[in-house]
């Protein structure tokens, strides 16, 4: 019972055969090898976007670190939310990697609002150069609070960002999970909406560490590569990355996976609803969800052998104080897994 | 009539005769001059600090900066309200020189209180790796909008900070008002209440641009020495720097200068509660406030040759909409000036 | 033919299986899980440094910047030569991981004598704060020219080092072809000669992408943690990382990779020496070699399908014009292929 | 007899007026003051480019590493001899503030030939997104050692540069002192030969401390402006910035004062050349010269109150050995101080 994280399961079986594929003989290095070639072709397709430049990297703090830094000046400032994984979860990587760009929070939840998005840029107004300069939008789909952005809300706060002139960041860690929830295609949930730039997350839906960094614009590609490169993220043996990206984005596998830990999902906030111990911060959209259930209640869960996060003291204080708690569910995990948990706690 | 910045005003001559008399003869560059070894002297006897390290920069962005860098690691954040000068007004320098660090705001006006500290540090919580790491405190004495942290309240915070092991930076570009303000010493003000490392403000005060910092524990003395030098901000004809310094430290000078800034704002303030059409933001402790005025009150001033920043269009609009301003007294503002000025928008 | 990279060849059969293996059910992530505990220990015990901090990064650059970052501070410069990866394959990623420190040249060639490294720290001589700083000593074995450092020339170097208290770092991106030319053990190439922090490689050696960083000193473990994380090459699939090196440790694969690759180098340079036309820029003590062969020789191993990386045109000019030619054999290269090669050549 | 250091002299009178003109009443801060605008006409019509940006700031380092920083990518490398200042003076001014670019070492002295610019461009030769990019190329004029290109040797490296497309940097912190030398316009030593951004040094040549930078091609002026603010180097009391610059264009003073000290140098230079104890590294060109003189001369000459710099040990060793000295004459030496000298050590 395991819903720490979905980084904590394992590997799609496809990602092995096509590794071993990859692995045969000898193939030039950084990225020119074949089998990258064929990535970079797919992935223009899946986002209708010929002219696209993509990248591989291995981690998501890479990729956003890298896009963003390809699209911010030192002098600028990044919108997010506080919520964001680019403010509480990169240990700084934005501004290192940006070379001293500041973040900018946009209202107070993991979803910003146009009228928050508004509100925030204002609020960097115009001080010549004395204040940050106003500099990209960073959106999470599916937000960190496990909430996925309508298209129409993509649009509506892309809207406010270029009416401001300001490019978009789209942070898709968990990409296939909104594409899945939203019932859409790649393109309409990025440029169609207004999205420059998309970190293509894989590493979260079944991959063992790649995420696809595309610029829909160009005019940067050369600057993103000279970061990867200097950053450390340039893979010698790159066909090790491409394999696995080439494997997701074969069959669907990439949605497959994602449909997956979605139902799952669903499944267990269905468990939950139906649970009068357990409340909902927000009713999941995607594969990830937080809750509040009473500490009898953690105890009696982790002591049957569940796994997963709580923000507070689970073994010391009044039985029935409500304790938060976060949800994930992999691609891998069984309705078996679901079922047995839900009938722990009801 | 000119209320728009304490930059604004002319330098004391007491700091051309200083200056002047610095002149003669060859010197040694890079502060090993014989009056920058009087400045230092002079600071540590002004601070009770007789082991204090103490340097001469000549902006008070350059001071902050250099200050925080030397206090701060890169994966860490300064905490800091949002109004504070390193958070708005110094286009990312904390974040440059500290080498990609972060800034976490707290409380939502210019003033922090020791519950808003708390909740700021609680909210960067101990993630492992994956977070900013919580790094020093900054207070700005006397604030941005105009206040002064009394002594007790200044040990408040400090107290908050030491109990996580933090370390406290004091922003004190006006720092002569606050001490005038309060009536106390400048140790009282700053390491007897916790502060750790403080920007000694001069440019504001009637110098022509120098700000000592001051590091009340000398295990970091040679790396803010490192970080100024390749900063550009070792002066070589240094001598230029502690002549003004030297200057503001004799005879109180910079008390004097300060005293008069304050007095002047007071009789403005209180020409400001006399006029029924004028309202504070804050009743000011130091050299400067803000205040809202009706549109029509704001042109009457601004026709007859007034100068001060407004915060919305003063041309177009209701006549008696209220628009937010702020006036600052130089040191060399007259007593007739400001009657004037009252005496207009009366 | 393919000798162009020990980063074309193929990954080596032990490492899926301890991918597989590792890959079953769930694991903690960022390093947590237990295949990295045994991973440590390992490396621990191999190094005889049961006290030593270690971490595994993708990237033979990552690693390099990461530990260069972590034992340089910004002000200071780094002792190399002008042929290190460091300095000339990295696209400035120790200058951007340390915040901007330099590199100072040692020598004219890949390997520096203790008379080049003390004239070079001598040639940054003491200026105060104006100069760089003297900062570490990094030191390339097997050198990017297919050199290897006795014991004896490492400890003279790393005495000169010691001798202005100066940290020495060991790039190890073959450290294994290094310790097999050697026939020494881990600890004997490292602490117990004077280096303080190794990147101990294995991505060239067999893997898919795995270096470890091992500080021997633990006093600054946080610190590179810190820097791993905000870099980006922090895996949540941490356990992918660990499974390569684990297989890689086991039954001394490293050992047996990299006795296969500098076997297959020894014969491909005696075939090299048999033959009058080819001349060596160093006779190999590892895996890799240069030599000058004539145009005309460059242009049938080409037509027959070699792979190598040339300095000059080899298409266009005089037929006997020597080309400088660059041959890396990697672990997995036959001797048939060699032969075959040496064939074609004769 | 202060040879020490042209930053060790006293300020011309025409400065002291000029500031203390400044310094009446109220004026616009952080550069909109009208000194500031006269500053830039000034400057705009003396390089005959009424196009160019023109930046004030207060040191020799601010001015070359903001100037570089907007002409180089992080992961460019900027070419320039190994006695530049930039390279052994600045404490890595230029890393820090281009966000971690390299330094290519070009030729082995103070002066680069094309040769030699061509060979050191050429060593980082295309390597992909491996090596550091081709940046900028900075020169010196008068060079650290004393020695002055002339405007044809000026224009064979702007040649080289301009050939692989790169932009020319000029360190002119004794850029007076070299047009005295040559009898040319500022124009002819600058854009017209092919430099795009100048360092107009005043602070040397009888300031306080102010450097123009000049950007003969406005196209990075915001970045420029964006870049000195968020490094401290913006003066809020800018005016007594650009009353030095004011005073040092009027009246062609800036030419006088370098007159002066060119012509000391030339009278001391000549006196040298008299002496049978003395032998030139360079006979100088402006008012800086590197000569060598036996130990008991040196001993001499301190004894008699004579201060300049040395490289070696005076005190101790064979009283015969020659050891380096360093004479700048500043624009304030008087003509009998130097006979003076010359008398004592004839």
């Amino acid at each position: 019972m395991f819903f720490a994280s979905d980084n904590s399961g394992p590997v799609a079986d496809q990602v092995w055969q096509a590794l071993a594929q990859a692995n045969i003989g000898y193939k030039h290095g950084y990225g020119a090898d074949d089998v990258n070639a064929k990535v970079i072709e797919k992935i223009r397709t899946l986002f209708e976007a010929p002219e696209a430049a993509v990248y591989l990297v291995p981690t998501g703090t890479a990729a956003n670190a890298l896009a963003l830094a390809t699209m911010t000046n030192p002098w600028e400032t990044v919108f997010c939310t506080p919520m964001a994984h680019i403010n509480v979860d990169e240990c700084n990587a934005p501004e290192f990697y940006t070379g001293g760009a500041k973040l900018t929070l946009v209202g107070v939840t993991d979803k910003m609002t146009p009228a928050d998005l508004k509100a925030a840029i204002e609020r960097e107004e115009d001080r010549g150069v004395h204040g940050p300069q106003r500099g990209p939008v960073s959106l999470t789909q599916i937000t960190e609070d496990g909430r996925v952005y309508t298209l129409d809300e993509l649009r509506a706060l892309t809207d406010v960002a270029k009416s401001y002139n300001l490019s978009v960041h789209l942070d898709g860690a968990r990409f296939a999970n909104a594409v899945v929830a939203l019932g859409c295609t790649p393109a309409e949930m990025t440029w169609k909406v207004g999205v420059d730039v998309v970190c293509f997350g894989g590493t979260k839906n079944g991959l063992l560490g790649v995420e696809a960094v595309i610029l829909f614009d160009r005019n940067k590609a050369m600057e993103f590569e000279f970061r990867r490169k200097r950053a450390g993220h340039l893979f010698s043996k790159h066909r090790y990355l491409s394999a696995q990206m080439l494997a997701y984005l074969t069959d669907d596998l990439w949605l497959d996976l994602a449909t997956r830990s979605n139902a799952s999902a669903a499944r267990l906030a269905d468990g939950f609803e139906a649970n009068a111990n357990v409340e909902f911060l927000y009713r999941p959209d995607g594969n990830l969800m937080f809750v509040f259930m009473p500490r009898w209640l953690h105890q009696k869960a982790f002591a049957a052998g569940a796994h997963y996060y709580t923000w507070g003291d689970v073994e010391n204080g009044p039985a029935d104080e409500m304790i938060k708690a976060r949800f994930v569910c992999d691609w891998s995990v069984s309705h078996e897994t679901i079922d047995a948990f839900l009938d722990i706690i009801r």
